[in-house]
């Protein structure tokens, strides 16, 4: 079929970071058969998504065509890769294929929302393979923060794809395999048209060092402490928690795992197999009968998230359990762009106790989970791609990356969500920009994310709400006056008059004189009852607040 | 006067970076006379102050005992310590005193508000004093990234306080005065009561660096690029916006000045005389003339404001300017905790349009104008402070100067915002704490953070927001049906049905079934029909909306 092409299309996670979601395709124009890769969330901000709970790369391109959609393939268990498995799940309707651990916590969220756990099936790392379609797909171990974390081998009748995943290069990683760099080559060897790489952190100029470089400065502090020693880092880099935990448990303390998420991964592990070797574990009730140098907590909610473990601990007692001068509180993660003021709101709660907060600008504490910009031209270099298309990253990510690779002769392409390359030729060719987009689910229901909904709430945060009644009787004259109820302004304004009283005033006064023929339109009355209200809210305290006018009209 | 003591009082600035607002009074308890250092501002965010303009220190405290209020001194004109005056001034009415750089922008601010420029005094440096009441103060120079920052000496008949205000420790700062170690050991020798120091970089470990380190990389890497160069910085950052402008010209390159702020502070550096030596520049008509590789733009909005020149390069054309692929951007700055997002939004921005961006993580072309963690126990040493008071930081700044002078032996004290200490003794003494707050500038009015205005907001934002009316009649039976509309809530819920039908449904269907005499109670009315709101919202859509209700009754 000389017309089939080899097609890449990221729907979420490629100029931006998080939500990853990718479309491979192989076939003939308009019939190719499709796989995806990773189905996460992103999570909202205040700035831009007030009131949503989740954000999911928009699928409607695939959705479109689902009857030509064979599998859904999760590299590894961080929320931005499988978090929105459980929500979009009725609207794909196929297979998900994952390790072991990563399909345990897949069938968790299948559970939680009534789907059928059938459709997850447990996978084998390389050489099992499976065939969905034209493609041939394996799971090919690398090293990350989470057990089983795995790149794909996409093999088509097009060549190879490795498509990375999250790795870094961690020979000694605490959890999940390590990088096995002969592995790799192995696998590289016979030609591989593209390597669809994690850009994370083109910007970190140093080599990743490994997770077990932290272990000694972290026994060594937790040590020293006279008190209780509690410590935070995302739930699901179960390295890391297996880290603390171990060093706590070297500084001889009990370790308690404080928080749902803390305890749902390390059971996670433990049950699959996954987390060899992880100290045992004691209650909040048996630490609080223990002398405070003894314990040792590890929290949930390391980016300051509110109801979260930390949180809850910075206002005051959690389970029983309450920290005090003399206790130290170390934050073992990388605070991501958008949350420091929650850290440091917390950081500050802490200070306040007299808890001395560790927070480890120099990565004594910590290492990241990705690779490096010198380790990913090691990759590059094992993988010798014909091809190189970073992805995982914001758009400024992608450019450094391929200029990183044109640094050592490989050709890149960048391509931001929708950008739909054709990997069967010698180069990347650009074939296509689709339309994609934000889904937000909101409560319970999911909306997009130009729906206007969110553009609303965010002009009543910016603005305020007027709402503002009138009725017109069966005449089409104005029975009574308007009668307006504020939300979210100031009562009074440069006038000092209230401020309600001043936009009823205006909304009469223009009651009084308009037309008898505006008056019997709805439309035309809205629209000038808009300005009114627009204007004199300007006029009073220099803002146009957001209004809602509704109209009675009395019938004879 | 044996029962005379000292205070010092911080409305603002102490517990948080920003709006500094500092008060000392000396006299019997109850008739101290006061003097306000700093009346700053610090900036809102979506998250906690939506829609909000500036926000300042609530002034309430001095504001009731204005009558015993002398005067204000300002350190130095960066808006945390001079932005709140023209709001402020009407409710302190006293005189404003300023060097001259600092005076003539806060004439410029109280011409832009109508306030009488007279009250604005201009001050020399040390020895020149001012007699205030019972104090004498003079102004110290220090270097800092602003032309004549200055540390305060506060004398007063129970001893002498030295009010660093921002610092560093720069010997060669390119604008301002260098420290002077030699004149600080000086006004010290004869004893110093209080060191009332800044905190903002106590956890920065190493010494930090001069303003002249940056010069030559910056001139290197401005003359290495084959295209347009841009930088930005603050522009009341006066010394960056002079080491870049003058790194640009020595790299042969004609310099820019965008945006109103930047414009604005050289022109006060020229008309003031303490911007010696800065390029010529010439105006955005003459740059679009020259070939790209001649012009360097510096331009505002560093910290990636919506508004500002240089989110809106990053958006297309400014002033018949525009970047495009060759170019290169450098943002010389760092940014600031909950900016990450507006700045990284505009570098992939650049990054679209093929703009090389230089962010600097590894301070080639950026230092601080803060004095570094060894540079504060410098300072110690040469002032040796019988109490050390930190101030302009977080708690946990605080927390941590307070520990860093006992390492040497200094006895310190946090005292955090609404903590009035008596520095008479020989120790400091908590005597006091006094309710402080923020006040919010909502576009013309101002309004207290705790008035619940934006409360509101931020609920409409997070839950969205339902009008709902009724009309009843003069029987007291409801004429017709209940009307809502929404704003900021999906269309449809789980039920599919359009939201706004399910929730009158709701309403209708109470509104038949209730009782006369609910009917005939307003507040009744209004606390059942909410009750249904929020309780239909959460079934459907998982949102308790907020809501207006409004009930109209016709007369007979």
């Amino acid at each position: 079929m000389s017309s089939a092409r080899l097609i890449y299309l990221p729907l979420g996670g490629a100029g931006e970071i998080g939500m990853n979601c990718y479309v491979y395709g192989y076939g003939p124009k308009g019939k190719e058969r499709f796989i995806l890769v990773d189905l996460g969330v992103t999570f909202p901000e205040m700035d831009g998504s007030p009131g949503v709970d989740l954000i999911m790369a928009d699928v409607d391109w695939i959705t479109k065509r689902v009857d030509r959609l064979d599998a859904i393939f999760i590299t590894h268990a961080h929320e931005d890769h499988i978090g929105g498995i459980g929500h979009l799940f009725p609207r794909l309707n196929v297979p998900i294929y994952a390790r072991t651990f990563t399909a345990h916590l897949a069938r968790l969220k299948f559970e939680e929302r009534g789907h059928d756990e059938m459709m997850i099936k447990t996978v084998g790392a390389y050489p099992e393979t499976v065939e969905v379609g034209p493609f041939e797909v394996s799971f090919l171990p690398i090293s990350h923060s989470i057990p089983e974390s795995s790149a794909l081998i996409i093999d088509s009748p097009a060549g190879r794809v490795l498509h990375t995943g999250d790795f870094k290069l961690d020979l000694n990683p605490g959890v999940g395999e390590a990088y096995d760099p002969e592995l790799w080559a192995e696998v590289s060897k016979g030609g591989v048209k593209a390597l669809v790489c994690d850009s994370t952190n083109v910007f970190s100029p140093n080599p990743g060092r490994s997770e077990a470089d932290i272990i000694d400065a972290t026994v060594e502090l937790i040590s020293n402490q006279p008190g209780m020693v509690a410590a935070t880092t995302f739930a699901s880099n179960i390295a890391r928690v297996k880290t603390l935990a171990t060093a706590g448990s070297m500084a001889g303390r009990s370790v308690v795992l404080l928080g749902r998420a803390m305890r749902k991964m390390v059971t996670a592990g433990l049950e699959t197999g996954v987390l060899a070797e992880f100290p045992k574990t004691i209650s909040p009730e048996e630490a609080a009968k223990l002398p405070r140098n003894q314990v040792m907590l590890l929290t949930t909610g390391s980016q300051g998230e509110r109801r979260a473990a930390t949180a809850q601990l910075s206002r005051g007692k959690y389970l029983g359990l309450k920290l005090k001068q003399g206790d130290t509180f170390l934050f073992s993660s990388k605070t991501i762009p958008g949350n420091e003021k929650s850290v440091s709101r917390i950081q500050n709660a802490f200070s306040e106790m007299g808890v001395d907060v560790v927070d480890d600008p120099s990565g004594l504490y910590h290492v990241s989970g990705h690779a490096n910009r010198p380790d990913l031209a090691a990759m590059h270099a094992v993988v010798q791609p014909q091809i190189l298309v970073p992805m995982h990253g914001e758009h400024r990510h992608l450019r450094e990356h391929v200029k990183l690779g044109a640094e050592h002769g490989f050709e890149g392409v960048i391509a931001p969500n929708g950008t739909m390359l054709d990997l069967s030729g010698e180069t990347a060719k650009i074939v296509e920009f689709v339309e994609t987009g934000r889904t937000y689910l909101d409560g319970r229901v999911q909306i997009g994310a130009l729906d206007g909904v969110v553009r609303d709430r965010i002009r009543m945060a910016l603005n305020g709400h007027v709402t503002c009644t009138i009725i017109i009787d069966e005449d089409d004259k104005p029975l009574g006056e308007s009668w307006c109820e504020l939300m979210g302004l100031p009562e009074t304004g440069i006038s000092r008059a209230p401020l309600v009283e001043v936009l009823e005033g205006d909304v009469n006064q223009w009651l009084m004189r308009a037309d008898r023929k505006v008056l019997r339109d709805d439309d035309k009355m809205h629209e000038a009852i808009k300005r009114i209200l627009r204007k004199s809210g300007n006029d009073e305290i220099g803002k146009k607040p957001e209004v809602t006018i509704i109209i009675s009209r009395l019938v004879a």
